[in-house]
């Protein structure tokens, strides 16, 4: 198979620490709960509320909406009244914020020399941007779930990609830390690359994914990692 | 008035010298024909096409294939029938590799240290996101009438940059060398800046629209003075 000419990025997990991020911002804020059970109840809204969007039950809406109906959700479960709007708001947006992973920005610079690399997210371009700009992440574009209003795992999210760049859906490769995520990537046609983030779901969660897969391509332990796999 | 938060740039002309750049092409392959008549040409039959598919004459159409569309008729136009299939569809991507004007890089580069830049542009996403590797374009997100589904000048690409960012239309200031694009950026509420570009129609056009007008926010040589005036 002949390498890919772009590399399409999932983002929360494969790009940055969400959780970590979350968590912390938890503390710095010192809202009353466990910082790493407040991160991974934000995040298990997010596929059941992407998942009232792909079936129509909800009309379009941007990943920093469904956030927010998430977060709401979750202050009322652990019983916290006392943010006002400006803090909720602003406590929504920390997804605009989150963390690289320590080998991120280097490896996207060593892939960017060889590849077209874009993001292929559920989040929002304004979302992506900003989070771009904080973190100095390298894109040569920001591709979102909003431009082709599809969530993923949909097949218009992936091929999108492709037609993007008037490529054959082999010609893109999509890399990311879950295997769903990538086994429809697959069944689209496309290339996959798996990356171990091992601690993607906080530091009290052991993923007992990490093995090798047949509709993998790659399997990284990281974006370096990843780098010298395809420079060879 | 606020400073914006967004500066939100026009391209070709703008941001790079299409007409320089196709004239260059031209002699490049040695097409039998006047290097700026045909750039003209090309540029020419930009607005129609785009007007077929504002009104609804035509479906949703990218840019690259309108491009296409055009240029097969000003080679008919120039009686050439010599270039295969190949040459035609390389020749295309000629907007895909436009030069950008000598202080274009490094304007964007001081500007991007204040604002978040991004296009917004007619252009196609994956033309512009070529562009911008092949030229060093720092862009914090590429936007498009490809993400908006809506050509410039329609009121959903000028208010969609502010919905992306979540922004009134006054915190997004568009950038442009073009009036009329600037006329309806102000209409919809946004701020603007024109920037002069003596040459954008080649050497031989002479541009009698360079004075000030009342609905420009600023007006400047080029994006190293509008940096040095917006940094006051």
């Amino acid at each position: 198979m002949q390498k890919p000419k772009v590399l399409a990025f999932d983002v929360f997990g494969t790009v940055v620490n969400w959780h970590g991020s979350i968590a912390e911002e938890i503390k710095r804020i010192q809202l009353p709960v466990d910082p790493n059970e407040f991160a991974s109840n934000w995040r298990k809204g997010y596929q059941p509320a992407m998942a009232r969007v792909r079936s129509g039950e909800l009309p379009w809406t941007k990943i920093d909406d469904l956030h927010r109906m998430i977060l709401d959700q979750i202050l009322e479960g652990f019983k916290i009244s006392s943010l006002t709007e400006d803090a909720k708001s602003d406590l929504n947006r920390i997804w605009h914020r989150l963390q690289p992973w320590p080998d991120t920005v280097e490896g996207l610079r060593l892939l960017k020399q060889q590849f077209m690399i874009v993001t292929l997210s559920n989040g929002n371009l304004g979302l992506l941007a900003n989070m771009a700009k904080n973190a100095a992440l390298p894109w040569d574009l920001i591709l979102s779930a909003e431009v082709f209003r599809h969530y993923k795992p949909d097949p218009e999210t992936y091929l999108g990609v492709a037609s993007t760049f008037d490529l054959l859906p082999e010609e893109v490769m999509l890399v990311a830390s879950h295997k769903d995520d990538l086994l429809a990537a697959h069944q689209c046609g496309l290339q996959t690359a798996f990356i171990e983030r091992p601690f993607e779901f906080g530091p009290s969660f052991t993923r007992n994914d990490l093995h090798h897969e047949s509709f993998t391509n790659y399997h990284a332990k990281d974006f370096i990692d990843l780098a010298r796999q395809l420079s060879v």
